[in-house]
């Protein structure tokens, strides 16, 4: 394993991503399973790290957990006529129940009456409970969200980012009015907008979905785009309007105020395990996994630095007590005192793994009572060697407890500072064409007469893609132009970029 | 919903139980999919409550959460020889993907090269993943736990105890030798007794279980048996020896310190949301759903009263103040300050779903500066009413504490002298028919000879099954004996009861 390399970013952006995955061991490629991948416990960690700190801001915004069937009767996918456009072809399809021997072979048994499909989405199988459950405006809001697993057969598949199961969270309400509904659809994608920032250190733009890009079902969509390291695009995040489409596919009816009987107006939102390929693209470098303090599974390594056993034995016994001291102020540090690896070689695996803080404690750290400490990512000394921090031993919990919100905040200065650098407007086809050459790709703005048609021959000529219609104020201001293909005119400019 | 009512224990328990359960709002049959069902939020509140707590006591004791693919080709489960012969006839199968219109109906398209069975269990898939995870003694313990759904495709099925589909945790560990392995299985199936006694205030019998009862694959099935009101045994949850089974049908191989290779030995362990089912039995009255404190989504439910709007004003501000003073004590509050329903009908509701403490605030209470509470169950007083106890407002959240852990005593202090009155010990076959007539069931500690065919004779003679063979100090004195059906030579008595 020490030997293992990561391939650099300008060699093989795509190589790199699977080598910083591997060698941080947050999840492996499931082969025997289609399209399905196996997250790793520092994998799942940090997904663990995301499920608290999201389920927090869905419970303080007034949703309840609940949980729903995995299969879902065919004939109910059928019933919303986009729906079933957009997914069928993704389906995992259950038959039959049972297994038996023939000829020492293991085959089906029982074939079922209808077959189910396995969840892809869960507004079909919840707008029939949902129909059950709501009568009066008495029942309405009704906030839900579920934590799940989901298929979709995809084509091609990438760790975490594009998966045949994947785990996430599905949020599903329903509302008296279409107007309250928009408001929910606003408040969650804010939501995720702020956990980005806040917690994955990844400025994200928000905005509005062409009807092409548009969640199978909706009549609008929001969402979050990040922009990766390699100038492409990710959809962090997205937030549905499903107007009356799911209530009148399921009949989902209230009485309202007035004693009139009235489809609901629904709303569904997700962000999936998709959000640790982000935060690994959004913040890694060559030496492999960076992570934000607040998504980092381990916040410390404590390497005892020692050349004897007396050494040994103070500097072991004393990074215990510097753990024992950081946990109690809420830390998670890891002593790494292995005997049979060197210090270097500590460190480099820690730094694959992401930690953002590395604390060094040698015989001479125990006379000054201090530690020397390492960021993940830290400034250059003039000898070309990253600075290396020396701390006192007394309060040091409050002191790297500043370091790590210093870092969080670095993460995300510098993956802005990236993006305002990789991002331009555009008013002509050819820098447009320029931009998105070879692999080529930014954050750009430009307008579109706002025709599928041409949205279509734009990603044909280009491979971009229009991200978002991005709300006022995260973008150009919202002018009128020509499109940047025709011509024609165009009511304001959108945001392209190739995307993953 | 004010006007459902339900059907008392004596009367019909298991339609009791599903009152309960109904007018508690803790799930409901899914219905459209077979033997299924929906978690509503406040069932599925009380699953996170145990998720919460098991988590923590898992990764104290060393393990890491990771997740393996929901789906699991068809030859992996025929690997093992007992492992499919338990788990053939449970099976969901997915046999294709994607769907297709035909004459305007929906069916399958793609027919996949392997079927898939949705994973029953994972032993088969983790053990894949160990063969290649672990090479040397280095690796060892690999310490993995898995939250996850599983379908089994069950004949009768009932809510929470039995259904087509659950929700777990599934544990599963590598060892290098067998003693290390089985003190994996002993340790976890602690940490279910100590889970179920201290969070749950359900006493259980930790013990073996006969080969009959063993896990499909194991070489040692370990159980935790709980007592219910009906006098019916529970398994709350199971740990097993799975030997080198696994480790040999996945070739899960490791270089020991003498550098020899040998097969891993493995355990597995379990509980799941038939814990939900448990707790409801374990502790529900007539009158509905009674919950332990520690896993009651909300501890305090405080009711204003009120004649006129100044005192409605008054009696809801000092509610609101209350609630958010026992907040920051910790406590799950919520002020019932609904207009429209009378605080008889509320006192009913919360009852019904289970909140250990009302307070009940009114006009007089604000002026003495107390508050009346009423614990979900209380003695009654000589005029036949429940007791109402009277607290100071100072310090209400520390008092409100101990009475809420009085009542998680209570109820723990409850279910054991059930336990205790509904234990025996019988030496003759007609007390022990006797027993098991018609609805009846008790734990019985009798003789058996130690054969699965006298297991099977006395199971249908009076559907009483061998619950477990209790570890020591967990029944009567180890002894020998007669077999209370065949009269044969006993080395020891064992436990019987009817089962859920």
């Amino acid at each position: 394993m020490a030997e293992a390399r990561i391939t650099p970013r300008a060699q093989d952006y795509a190589q790199w991503y699977q080598d910083v995955i591997q060698l941080a061991g947050l999840a492996e490629p499931a082969e025997v399973v289609r399209g399905c991948m196996v997250i790793k416990p520092h994998g799942y960690a940090i997904w663990e790290k995301m499920q608290a700190d999201l389920d927090r801001r869905f419970k303080e915004t007034g949703h309840q957990n609940a949980y729903f069937p995995l299969l879902i009767p065919l004939s109910f996918l059928a019933k919303e006529a986009q729906h079933v456009e957009g997914f069928a072809m993704e389906c995992a399809v259950v038959t039959h129940s049972g297994l038996k021997s023939v000829d020492g072979k293991l085959v089906v048994k029982n074939e079922l009456e209808e077959p189910y499909v396995v969840r892809p989405t869960s507004e079909t199988i919840i707008g029939h409970f949902f129909a059950k459950w709501i009568d009066s405006y008495r029942d309405l809001p009704l906030l839900i969200n579920q934590w799940a697993n989901v298929m979709r057969w995809e084509l091609r598949t990438r760790l975490f980012l594009r998966t045949g199961e994947f785990l996430w969270q599905e949020g599903h309400t329903a509302h008296a009015s279409h107007a309250e509904a928009q408001q929910e659809v606003r408040r969650m994608l804010d939501v995720y907008r702020d956990f980005a920032h806040e917690v994955m250190a990844m400025p994200v733009i928000q905005g509005v979905k062409t009807a092409n890009e548009r969640f199978a079902g909706a009549v609008e969509t929001t969402c979050i785009e990040a922009l990766m390291q390699d100038g492409k695009a990710l959809q962090a995040g997205t937030s549905h309007d499903l107007g009356q489409n799911f209530g009148k596919a399921f009949n989902v009816t209230f009485q309202n105020q007035a004693g009139v009987r009235e489809h609901v107006w629904q709303t569904s939102w997700g962000v999936s395990t998709r959000l640790v390929g982000a935060a690994v693209m959004a913040h890694s470098d060559d030496d492999g996994l960076v992570l934000p303090p607040r998504l980092a599974p381990i916040h410390v390594v404590i390497v005892p630095i020692y050349k004897s056993d007396t050494e040994r034995a103070q500097t072991v016994a004393a990074a215990d007590k510097i753990a024992a001291e950081l946990r109690s102020d809420g830390l998670t540090v890891r002593v790494d005192d292995r005997e049979n690896v060197r210090p270097g070689e500590k460190y480099y695996e820690w730094e694959r793994k992401g930690v953002p803080v590395r604390i060094e404690l040698g015989p001479r750290d125990l006379q000054a009572q201090t530690v020397m400490i390492k960021r993940r990512i830290a400034p250059l000394e003039p000898n070309g060697k990253p600075r290396k921090e020396t701390l006192p031993m007394q309060d040091l919990g409050p002191a790297i407890g500043k370091v790590l919100d210093e870092f969080q905040k670095f993460l995300f200065e510098r993956a802005l500072e990236f993006r305002t650098k990789n991002t331009v407007t555009i008013d002509s086809w050819k820098d447009f064409t320029d931009v998105f050459a070879d692999q080529g790709s930014k954050f750009v703005h430009a307008h579109w007469d706002g025709t599928a048609a041409t949205e279509q021959a734009i990603k044909e000529a280009t491979k971009a893609t229009i991200r978002c219609l991005p709300f006022e104020g995260q973008g150009p201001a919202l002018e009128p132009g020509t499109c940047i293909k025709t011509g024609k005119p165009s009511a304001r400019r959108v945001l392209f970029a190739k995307n993953y």
